[in-house]
């Protein structure tokens, strides 16, 4: 895809491509998402996450004897510092989880000399120690805030189950944490997401990596981007059985508004992430004894691709957030640890983005983002405005 | 400015025009920076800090009254919670000023309920807080760090003089003050620098304000953007005296390297701040005594233009870190605190970017950045790698 002649001013660089990657590959018009060659869908429900992560970071899939090296080192690096858990405690119970997790991942960087080393091996050290410490640490935050002590990282358990474990103390059963293994796998890489993109963007300053992921957590934490689960969830409960999704499709329409987990950025047809997790969404409902949140969740799918054509002539795909909601939710995942829990995920492919930014661009010498703004202050009209000094200064200024 | 046909990829954006803003403009080719309407070098010297915090924020200057109460207002926000004190205290010595900065700043969203408010006043709000305790923690963590207790801010000074009593704890003199003062002023703003526009890009997802500005310090820490002050004084320092600067030129010049402080992705000319900063510089060096590391500035200045010229046959100019990192060093700054004063002065510029990507876009609708990547990927070929289950995998695999 070349750039040639194409506006882009005030459009968010929206389907403008900014750079070169072989982290991933989102093919928009086939709705497939590809992970360094490896289609997502083929890796989700056979490898594990961190067998993903390995391929991620180091390019290639483990043989087994790296793999169980691997996971031993991620198992080691899951503690956190002590100074963290005890400013954890001393955190307002009513802090946002992001807000509390940008925070620290940017502590990490306080303890760990390998911030100061620009190196790959340094970064890819730093990789490793934050995959393995951003799941305890949202854990740690959830017991915390709740008044209950956070329960240390198990070095028995493989990282779903050991996340799923750190929050509610009790070892998941192999179909639950293959399911969550399935759904960090599936939301770990997703090319210039925003996020990415902040992450890739602070890194190419020369930042370490701490600090360029800290920046993607703060993006993330938007409501127009990771923060899009938690409103599906929060759109779900607020309908609250099936017989109402037809008047909420209806009047969320006529009002103007969108119906949340529908349409996306890139993908012109349905995430095809969203076609794993929605049979997971109903098997989860099925063990809990009720599929009412995936039965909801087909119905607003369906009334709402139908509405949305009828309205707009146009048609809208389910995204990754549409049968997330639902199944983090049977999964006991509070709905506003949502989020967080997307970036326990994709903590993994912002390392490999700034991996690649810092040492393996494909640009001819690394390069700094710095755009140009385009200036239309009229503060003065065309002119400069002359200054007055204050005490001159009165009944208004230009 | 049209984009029509530019090529961008793997460039960093570099001349390519994002978006319009109103914050400020700059002429790279006449060398004119513009904070909404002023020319930025009639405001150092003439205006306080807060009158230009006041303009970049509310966009026009304050009458009398309006910085009176705008003053009070940054003076009772000076302080920061007691647990981030503490949080400091338990921090390792050797971190990073600016891994404190960015961990801080996403601390204070945890104490700050407009954070979970989206609107312009709520933003406004924090942008204000901000401001002021940003130089507070700086301030605070160089003391910490170095074993001393914190300098409680004072209530009867200036931003300029209050943070340089917070370092010192001594206050300092008129002149001292209106030079802080006015290198404040000229850091505060510089449209769409590479933290501004991770700034921005965290904003336009509608992160709250201390998020995005977290994000920012990230990327100001690095080598290639904030962090080049403290190169240039290093490399000062590297240097030693005036009769030493020629053969470093020559040497850094053949060895294919960089003079830090010379040359900016914008300007194709002298940096408008460098001829401001430079006769401070010198005047401090003259109360100290001393003016050696003006002196040394200057020669290297003349002799690496010179050089540049003769080796690549073009000119090359000073940009603002130049004259600032003498200037800083005569003030008794630590070196390793320069970047941390740079986002001392530049939060302001944050913030008003912040503001108007979230509730002022020239934009149509507010749109994320969410540009595109072109997938480069070559492991399997042509094709999709095939997936091989890891106990079938071995002797190398795609």
């Amino acid at each position: 895809m070349t750039n040639e002649c194409v506006p882009v001013l005030n459009s968010g660089l929206r389907g403008f491509t900014v750079a070169t990657t072989k982290v991933s590959d989102v093919n928009g018009a086939k709705g497939k998402l590809i992970y360094r060659g490896y289609p997502a869908k083929d890796l989700a429900g056979t490898a594990s996450f961190e067998e993903v992560v390995y391929l991620l970071l180091y390019e290639r899939l483990p043989m087994d004897e790296e793999l169980i090296a691997f996971k031993d080192v991620l198992i080691k690096e899951r503690h956190i510092p002590d100074v963290i858990i005890q400013t954890l405690k001393a955190t307002p119970p009513e802090a946002l989880p992001m807000d509390v997790l940008q925070s620290a991942i940017a502590m990490f960087g306080h303890h760990d000399a390998d911030a100061k080393e620009h190196s790959h091996e340094a970064a890819q050290r730093i990789s490793v120690r934050l995959i393995a410490k951003t799941a305890t640490v949202v854990a740690a935050w959830e017991r915390i805030r709740n008044g209950k002590a956070p329960v240390a990282p198990s070095d028995s358990l493989g990282h779903a189950a050991n996340f799923l474990y750190m929050i509610s103390g009790e070892t998941p059963d192999d179909e639950l944490t293959s399911f969550f293994d399935a759904a960090l796998i599936l939301h770990a890489e997703h090319s210039f997401n925003a996020s990415t993109f902040s992450a890739r963007q602070v890194a190419s300053t020369r930042a370490h990596m701490y600090s360029a992921i800290a920046a993607a957590v703060g993006s993330l934490s938007g409501a127009l981007h990771g923060g899009a689960n938690t409103r599906v969830m929060q759109m779900l409960l607020e309908i609250g059985s099936v017989d109402k999704v037809e008047d909420y499709v209806r009047n969320i329409l006529e009002s103007g508004g969108k119906i949340m987990g529908l349409g996306h950025a890139v993908y012109q047809v349905d995430d095809p992430r969203a076609h794993i997790l929605a049979p997971m969404s109903k098997k989860m409902g099925e063990r809990a004894g009720d599929t009412k949140w995936y039965d909801l969740s087909k119905e607003l799918e369906a009334k709402g691709k139908k509405a949305f054509k009828e309205k707009k002539g146009k048609d809208i795909f389910v995204n990754v957030d549409f049968y997330s909601a639902s199944l983090y939710y049977y999964m006991g995942i509070p709905v506003d640890l949502f989020t967080p829990v997307f970036a326990v995920a994709r903590v993994a492919g912002w390392a490999a983005h700034v991996l690649e930014e810092q040492f393996a661009g494909a640009a001819p010498k690394p390069v700094l983002y710095r755009p140009e703004s385009e200036y239309v202050g009229d503060y003065c009209g065309p002119d400069e405005c002359k200054f007055i000094p204050l005490d001159e200064r009165a009944g208004g200024n230009g």
